[in-house]
């Protein structure tokens, strides 16, 4: 029996070694087609873990805890499933609702919420233990419920989303979370696909599918209620059929800009963080999908949908020009820069693999074999708000 | 034999477990009368570890490793000490000069280049080994050794740092480590106290001590050389003797604007980051030496030199008046905010702690005993350009 335990321990101690490292360089990749994540590490570029069991992430986004060590990752399937990527493995899961995109984690730590579709509305939970704590129905006043998208962190406890049916913007207080208090923004424009909220918290973005403008919110100044900005910026021009939503998130600013995708248009539109205006207008190769900054605001990288999703385009911040197109993959579906910005890793999903760029170079430095990639987050969103 | 590996393989498993940890919440406090740091997390505002052997911190400053596992402690002594916060011990140990003021690590994470008073230069080593990489005397172009301070990370494997004596920015390029590339700009004014980079890298601003302004390098526009600005800024009023030289780093920045101590004056300066002109100046309870925004930028927290030291004022951003003054205990020589910002930890050295407030409600939530602590440092740095 000694011998046994000897043994056992052993085993232990040395499976409990290796796993010791900072969660600083950590990351993690969707394989959206299996169930699966992958463990990343974005110093050497290598692939630490794979962790199964996550059931429907077809459609998948993720949230860091905290301490960097727990990932959130919220599925199609409305798995919420939090993920150890120390030790590779399951630590929690709930299947909380019939369809969900995503979710946010609270400014301390202690919350997270859920954005659902089916049933509409978002539901909150205990990070450390996954207990439900609060379930709030997104019914506008219409009536009926609507689909939440666009959920963000806010100060506090608080939470900020956007209902895309009912076209309203609520806040969600948690601070007491048996009484959630809600705060509510209505008739804030038709059909607000995706939400994005700036680093530091203020502003408030709502991109709208059912007319050409962004529906803006000053967070700081709330009693102002929300503002319509680059209303009719498709200037008459007729929309294309949209393929892919776009995708709006914090790592679209850049300095005093915001860069957003025209939806619909081969374009993507430069607005003055100061002035809310349109200062730019950039011609791009397809319509885009993601449009994200390097952390320093230098450069601006962007994907397409279909048909145009082998390539990507880079575009020189302050001379709004297009420096570079590159063909990393087939099928490009998301784009992360490392903390720093030294480089980007891109998942080209039907090359089965992710792809890692020299940011200063533009060229490829590395690659990883992963099966049918989308999402790749890196820990270093732990520590801001809104992603 | 074998009852005495058990004891020994379980031993080892119990004291491997509890370090199994993220560290996106983790930090360090120096102790600085007893070249000790203390390993502290910020969920649950507690000290993890002691770690001794750090020689003289009476002056210390540290930076992070890519993965957030190590903290490069920069000594008075010129000691480089590597500390490995997870398992609370000493993992690398150099002195390399006479005394240094502070440090950085580059872009990549490869190497650590430390800024000397003492011989003046710098001297760059790797972060895996210790090794030392280059060695760089800080002759200016009088033929003198100059002190160096304000030493930051530059895209690529660059530093930028100020030659205190000889009035000259450097950049060296350690991309052929054995054949670094100097880039120097003289001239830039009277004795450079302290230098910020803003967190994307591209503006660099020298304080001077030995006239009013402020030396401003555009670091993507190189080719225009320094320029001043904030010129005579005193206004002819007759400077106070200064009894502690302020600290400016890239966390002065808010918004689109820069926080400045006045050097000399009971002032802080706001700059605006576009026009580089003052655009307001707020009256404070003492000479400041650390102006640091909240993450969000929508606070300015100050601390001041002796005998104003016990105070901390709060200044709201938008109205640009001070909402608070507090005395949280005595001596308070450095802040440092949660990396999303919802609480600020203070090192109150002559009290012997360290005080943990809550920003929105500007009150004490929490308090750890330390031996006079100085320097407070969380590991989101890790993923800051200057930082």
């Amino acid at each position: 029996m000694m011998r046994g335990l000897l043994v056992a321990a052993l085993a232990l101690l040395s499976a409990c070694v290796p796993q010791l490292r900072g969660t600083g360089d950590l990351g993690v990749v969707v394989e959206r087609a299996d169930g699966r994540v992958l463990v990343v590490e974005s110093t050497n570029s290598t692939a630490l873990a794979t962790v199964s069991g996550l059931g429907d992430l077809s459609h998948a986004a993720l949230v860091y805890s905290r301490d960097a060590r727990y990932a959130f990752v919220f599925g199609r399937d409305g798995g919420l499933t939090k993920v150890d990527i120390l030790t590779g493995s399951i630590a929690g899961r709930v299947v909380q609702s019939g369809n969900s995109i995503g979710g946010a984690v609270s400014q301390d730590g202690s919350l997270v919420a859920v954005a659902n579709y089916t049933p509409g509305g978002i539901k909150v939970f205990d990070t450390a233990t996954l207990a439900p704590v609060a379930d709030i129905p997104a019914i506008g006043a219409d009536g009926k419920p609507s689909k939440v998208i666009g959920i963000a962190d806010l100060p506090g406890r608080k939470f900020i989303y956007t209902l895309y049916d009912a076209g309203e913007i609520w806040i969600a207080d948690l601070t007491d979370p048996a009484k959630p208090a809600v705060t509510k923004f209505t008739g804030i424009g038709k059909l607000p696909y995706d939400a994005l909220i700036t680093g530091d918290g203020r502003w408030y973005l709502a991109g709208l599918f059912g007319e050409d403008g962004i529906a803006l919110l000053d967070l700081w100044n709330q009693d102002k209620g929300v503002r319509r900005i680059l209303d009719h910026y498709g200037k008459g021009a007729v929309a294309l059929p949209v393929f892919k939503m776009p995708h709006l998130r914090g790592w679209a600013v850049a300095g005093n800009e915001v860069w957003l995708p025209a939806i619909g248009h081969h374009q993507v539109l430069v607005v003055d963080k100061t002035s809310w205006k349109e200062t730019a207008r950039v011609e791009v190769a397809g319509q885009p999908v993601f449009v994200m900054a390097r952390p320093d605001g230098r450069q601006i990288w962007v994907n397409f949908a279909v048909p145009d999703y082998n390539v990507i385009q880079v575009i020189d911040v302050p001379s709004r020009r297009v420096i570079k197109t590159l063909e990393p993959g087939k099928a490009i579906l998301h784009m992360e820069f490392t903390p720093r910005g030294e480089r980007v890793w891109l998942s080209a999903r039907d090359s089965d693999k992710v792809v890692v760029y020299d940011t200063e170079t533009l060229e490829q430095v590395a690659e990883l074999p992963a099966s049918k990639p989308s999402g790749i987050f890196f820990t270093s969103r732990a520590h801001k708000t809104g992603l």
